[in-house]
């Protein structure tokens, strides 16, 4: 083990930026958090006050820092320049910046999904593949979720035969300030945003080989009509059928009173594993007059804290002793295309077929 | 609370009927087993040593039963003639006898379904709305479980909101000796034998006036190829959206490892209700080296034969004080259209659509 | 099997009584309730409603039923004289009843205890003693509940190892009412009451033939201060060593604020078993604002209530069918001794010592 | 916030040094470990692979590194002496470390206990009240669980009413290879190693200055009848009185088949709170032929890894900003005099009394 720290950049500092750059300049010991990049003044605020007194230098523009970080007469201090970037912005600038990253040689680690666009996400995959040596990561949350990981090594081992069935949710809780309304124009819609991850675990699980047959989904707008301004609805549920005699399901929603609840089940011929069916919180009960009571974590970071950092630590070291990372680049691109089809599939009503190969076949014309 | 006991007949000694047949003879004070019809030769000789001493009249001809025990002139001992008759026999004479048995001027408690042809299953109904004083009642066993009526009393109450999405499923244990491959031929398939239950369900909660829109369904063969032959499948899963803004979707198997698990989750805008997530055999825990264990009920039986029992007892009294049935016999038919129009949509593969009155539209024209 | 009933009566007509009748009289198949007693003339208002009409006799005066009953000359409808008496009269007049019942050669079924004395109880093992061709047993509810049959047989199988630390407890829900305060008087104490049970449990976990070597309590008044005046408690803690190495310790509230919780552990070399560590009520979770939430239930009969029948039908079977009880009435006497011995530390602060042979010490002299 | 980090050194690089040194080094941002001391040669080779490549400095001797780190002429680099030390070497070396890193001004957290002796463990309590700007914490790491943090929390705003009964236990996984045997020569018995987590607890809920009455207990040895050599068991249990109605109760196990479980109960007038009594591993139920199965953390480390993280960010934290420890020292010495007399209890087979000041009694004196 070097005692060399990845020199890496955050850029925007949203809510997930805030949480990725506190990861990486807190519990990532082998990483060292050098600039931070956004636009926005309040962000930059928080980033002063939080970030530059350990030294992490702050750009208001993306190319600039690029430029300035990157640039090859680094002072004594820093030792060498930027390695890596954390792409962290909003969705639609997501590819922009992956591949400015890459082009200037950097390791890459960007939210989830690349785009809402499959063309765009390609083009992602494109100027990775240009450049074999550097690590791009779409860091899907729950592959490094301990409980997943124990799920996986179970079946990998043949605990429950051959994995058949998939059935897996993201539900978040309410929020009734309906911000997620006019999140829906940008989000691309809730198995886009929300069962992305739902998806990308099926891919995991059935293989990453698995080709889809069909898709198949419907939704309903339960309390905010608000979304079907953007063919978007609060509960859905998609139906995957894949090559070789394998199922898989999904169910998203907005509307859950108790709080976040994502929870999956992965079936076999000899027996079925699930993972967080009944989610903890706390490890407390509360035995009152109503009953026996528990409180479960209330959104997505409250469930998946350890493994975003177990995400940062994780591709710190493949950057650094050039392991290979978890999860291939393209299988992000295969589970966005299997997420935007579901969103299309939730608007025209009709189910999408594939031929084996993966390759869309015309509507409605099922292959024989 | 009048003391006459019921008069009642059992047809059909196979695996359910010998388990009606001991509920209405030792858990149902208020009835009297008078008869009992099986064609068998082995039922015949278990119901003499299991019925008969306690002055059971046995036959092994359903037309003779019903004609010997509605005889005008009752000796003394029985002290009047037949009241009423079970039905459970194979699903192919259950219309048929129940007809009959209508016919003569019984009630008639029929095991589900009244068919798997939905135009035969109507035929019943006519032959009950012709005798509106007789008492005919298709047994979902899951409407009598204490976990249901309690979730459904939540729900009216308003616990969760209105009720918006419906999740359900029936799941048996695996079977080696594949015996429901054979039992394929007849059991109309995965949704019309298992999800039936899970739908009529779905009608009870979201009310018995919700209306289809739209059915689709899709399966694989993960243990039991053989069931392909028959159009059926060993996994399905089937997707219901109704009128309204309201959505079910389903899961049968025939292929766990663990035991029976049925359960569900209604869904509302203000919370979730979940029956039987986890499910309880025992009430007991066994810490050993491999972790906790708990064993689960191994049949739909030992997960609900209190409900069976509280089935005969509501059954018996509805006869004698003519109170209303739990259940529309309409209602048994609405589930079978939606089982059937899943096993059909299993079959092609194509979604199936409804008109806001129920009436199936051409396939593939979704409706504006 | 026979079809001849066994005839029976019920003595009590109280909070315990009307469930033993009507267990009898509706589930229990083989059993035939002829006669009910009670002194009070409320409930005799209840058995006339709720009994004669299914041919019960009923009496105000116990030797008159006994009397009337059990007469050489029965009529030819009940075609024999009484044969077996269930006692669920007042504590206080347990011995007295059930040993008039054996004397006129009748089985008995005791409601526990037989007697807050240790001498008045061993009259009723000696009666019994002298009639063995009858059934005498003093009901342990818990022996016929099918999670500690389970269990049961589980720690018998050698699951466990070697049995060795035993925890149970009997905890009531709260009742505001104060109504077990001046219960208290009679009860003979909340190690007498309510943790009688597990002691009995513990000596059958143990084997009947554990020895205990020493026994201590404490408690506290948190709610119902006025049963210090009773020398009882609200919430005790009763530890017990036994001969051999083995431990037992118990806890009885009366504060429970979900409901009624009873449960235990047996702790083996090698496993743990525990009995209804998660009470369940109906299998339904309840996902609100709150967190999620699970009803149990609220008192003794409504977790016990199957175990009551179960007792009733046994009971039955082994007076018809001469089959061994499933317990000596002598164990229910050494639960006695244990559950006074603990109600007398808990007034004493004192360690009470037994030698080898279960033979008290002089308080304060530890056996070597 | 100050940039500055906490100068802290680790002495002890043992099981539990080796985590506090990691912790320190890798998720204690705000924590600097400049050095590290072990006398252990193959602790000194991990040290240098694991710590020394971070720069801290590694000492065989403990009063060289003190006199080295605190050496009033820093070299430039370091940029000032050290600032705290983490005492956690063998308990019998704690005390005299802790005293020590005090007189040298340094800020100490010393693992548990401070000494298996009720005297020299008041001797840090001297040594730390002669330096009352310096922090001195002796580490119950349950106190930093999120859990029981959470469990404080809802007590103390009133969600059980009032404190009553506590209930907590402290139960090891079985190590087959009698490891504990040897250990128990020096760890002060099972109640002052397993269960002064326990009582610390209860002093916690209970109020600080709750004073024991009381104190009982017994205890056998199961499965390592070795541990009688040194005055110990294997399996515990021990009660103890408080004055104004209070009572606590104690178990712990070296016997455990499934792992490791902790787990506490309080009980208030109006509601009960459980801390762990479903213990969680990964969020992973197997469903299996065997029925449904759960692992648990293997070891205390498993259960409470967060916990200690969190306590050495609270304790540098506190040192950094002179903020006021979580818990008094003084209160380590209370629960350690309260798992000294269990354990003395445990031999004598005596109770052990206390007057309302807290002193001790002598023996068999009943206080009136």
């Amino acid at each position: 083990m070097t005692s060399h720290r990845l020199r890496i950049a955050i850029a925007g500092l949203g809510r997930m930026g805030k949480r990725h750059a506190l990861n990486y300049l807190q519990k990532t010991p082998r990483a060292h958090v050098v600039a931070a990049f956004t636009p926005d003044p309040v962000e930059i605020a928080w980033a002063k006050e939080n970030l530059a007194p350990f030294g992490v230098r702050l750009y208001t523009d993306y190319d600039e820092m690029l430029a300035a970080e990157t640039a090859s007469l680094m002072d004594e201090k820093t030792a060498g320049g930027l390695e890596a970037v954390v792409v962290a912005t909003a969705t639609t600038v997501h590819a922009e910046e992956a591949i400015k990253a890459i082009e200037h040689g950097l390791h890459v680690m960007c939210e989830k999904p690349l785009s809402t666009s499959l063309e765009i996400s390609k083009t992602v995959v494109d100027a990775a593949d240009a450049h074999p040596k550097q690590k791009v990561l779409c860091g899907f949350s729950r592959r490094f979720d301990a409980s997943y990981l124990d799920a996986k090594a179970r079946v990998d081992s043949g605990a429950i035969g051959r994995p058949a069935v998939f059935r897996s949710q993201t539900c978040d809780k309410l929020d009734p300030s309906g911000f997620f309304v006019a999140y829906a124009e940008f989000s691309g819609g809730i198995f886009v945003d929300c069962n992305i991850h739902d998806i990308d675990l099926a891919l995991w699980f059935f293989g990453q080989d698995a080709v889809p047959k069909s898709v198949y989904a419907i939704g309903i707008t339960a309390v905010e009509p608000g979304l079907a301004r953007f063919g978007d609805v609060d509960n859905g549920v998609g139906v995957v059928e894949f090559w070789g005699d394998k199922i898989a399901y999904f169910f998203g929603s907005r509307m859950m009173a108790s709080g976040q609840h994502d929870m999956t089940e992965i079936i076999g011929t000899e027996g079925k594993i699930s993972v967080n069916q009944n989610p903890v919180g706390h490890l407390v009960d509360v035995w009152e007059s109503s009953g026996i009571r528990r409180e479960i974590p209330q959104d997505y970071y409250g469930r998946f804290e350890l493994a975003f950092v177990a995400e940062a630590n994780e591709f710190t070291e493949a950057c650094l002793d050039d392991k290979p990372l978890k999860s291939r680049l393209q299988g992000a691109v295969q589970a966005l295309a299997i997420s935007v089809a579901l969103q299309e599939s939730l608007r025209s009503g009709k189910k999408i077929y594939y031929d084996e190969t993966g390759r869309r076949l015309v509507d409605d014309t099922k292959p024989v």
